[in-house]
């Protein structure tokens, strides 16, 4: 069986800069106190485990810490963090990622104009709800859209197909002006649209990444939405031998917050199982 | 048989503020010279018959003048006409609907900011020709449309469906942002939501507006892509028996050109053949 792994896969560029601001900060000794995470830095329960290993504890509720330090994950974090953060003193660590803080920076820009911003995505992600608490009004009814001078953005791992069905919803009302912002990036993109390519010539798809990981599960949203049988798996030992059972072509394709390393060993994985099945005879 | 004509009819803002433009430049003695305007002032042939008994000619090229006074229609002129008349020291009446003037001045203000301008519109058309004279680009390939900052503006009478498309082929194109003006006319939105309406009560229409009225022929458009009988028609003579035969709900709407008497003429004209069939014993 060919297996076929998309050309773009691990971390992206946010994720990667992320992680990097993580190891500076567990050598220096400027944060010697403990260091908090406000939810999961990235959506990978595997790499987020390791973390925690070496010292970075993840909380639900910041009301929950006095001292220390906080990181702010790779999705941002709602202004009110940040505030109480500052009042208690505590040291402060951002790494949210450059392209989520330029969606932030289009939404003061344009509130200051007098723009009604609306923001397309998913939300309960912690990206849109730190994107809305910049907003500053996170009760978007219908009626809320009826405004004059309308500004959309997008989650930056959002769907382009989603965005422009949300920006046609605007498009129906009575607008004067409406400003439309492509915050979504080009690493989600080029995923989306290797994984459409491999659709084409495989007959059984494995994406590989956190199963709380958004821009994932659209990875697999896009697969189930095609006629190929596709697998969301986290590591490779969720494989199976049934899942490769007569097909010809597997495609692996993974989410942005996947290390290199996780695929590289659901390929193996994969390998080692079609090997077996072949010696057996299965296909 | 009932007959319904549409809430909303005769002459729009922009078209009675035009030819009362033209009313009182005939009276005022400044104007002593010829009067010319270039295509119609409004498409409507009976109206602008009538003004060319008394005194406004109307012109094909602007090379043929060399003085008097050159009126601009409703629709707007191009930049270039604009400085041949200026360069020819004639004097100028200008009678550009408002609404088309407030579309010229989003273009100047964005060309200005750096953003490539699109206009949906129909190509021919006086208002969309002088729109591209202010963008100054009217090699508008789609390649052209592969610009980070685009700003798209529609003709006014455009139908929103058409713009929508328009838009929709922009937002597929690899652009940063997109900015979007309605200078869609409330007018023709109007007229327009009421010609639907009315399709949804009667079986056969008629359109009155003049042969090369834009909005007239989108009002026709409107008709064609339902399953009920329409006619498009300058004038009660050229309605007929047959138009009327087994229907029992006439529907009357006109395009924004057309006089409210026009309109009355085309009613009376109904009421009388189909009275005349009544009596007959047709239907």
């Amino acid at each position: 069986m060919r297996i076929k792994v998309a050309t773009h896969s691990g971390f992206c560029f946010g994720v990667k800069r992320a992680i990097n601001i993580v190891d500076s900060a567990l050598k220096n000794s400027r944060y010697k106190e403990n260091i908090y995470s406000l939810g999961p830095i990235i959506h990978n329960p595997q790499v987020v485990n390791s973390l925690s290993k070496k010292g970075i504890y993840v909380i639900g509720d910041i009301d929950a810490i006095e001292k220390g330090t906080l990181i702010i994950s790779s999705h941002g974090a709602p202004q009110k963090i940040i505030r109480k953060i500052r009042r208690k003193k505590m040291k402060l660590i951002d790494a949210t990622c450059p392209f989520v803080k330029y969606a932030h920076d289009i939404i003061k820009r344009l509130k200051g104009e007098g723009y009604k911003i609306v923001v397309v995505g998913d939300k309960d992600h912690p990206e849109v709800k730190a994107l809305l608490s910049t907003v500053g009004n996170v009760d978007l009814h219908r009626r809320d859209l009826k405004s004059k001078k309308v500004a959309i953005i997008s989650q930056t791992t959002q769907n382009r197909d989603n965005y422009i069905k949300g920006i046609l919803d605007i498009l129906k009302t009575d607008f004067n002006e409406v400003r439309i912002f492509n915050t979504i990036c080009n690493d989600t993109t080029k995923r989306q649209t290797l994984t459409s390519e491999l659709l084409k010539e495989c007959d059984v798809m494995v994406v590989v990444g956190g199963k709380n990981s958004a821009n994932t599960k659209r990875l697999h949203q896009i697969c189930k939405e095609s006629k190929v049988t596709s697998y969301h798996i986290e590591r490779e030992s969720e494989l199976k031998d049934r899942f490769f059972s007569g097909k010809k072509c597997a495609g692996v394709v993974s989410g942005a917050s996947t290390p290199d390393d996780t695929v590289k060993k659901v390929v193996e994985r994969i390998k080692e199982l079609t090997k077996k099945s072949n010696e057996r005879g299965v296909f």
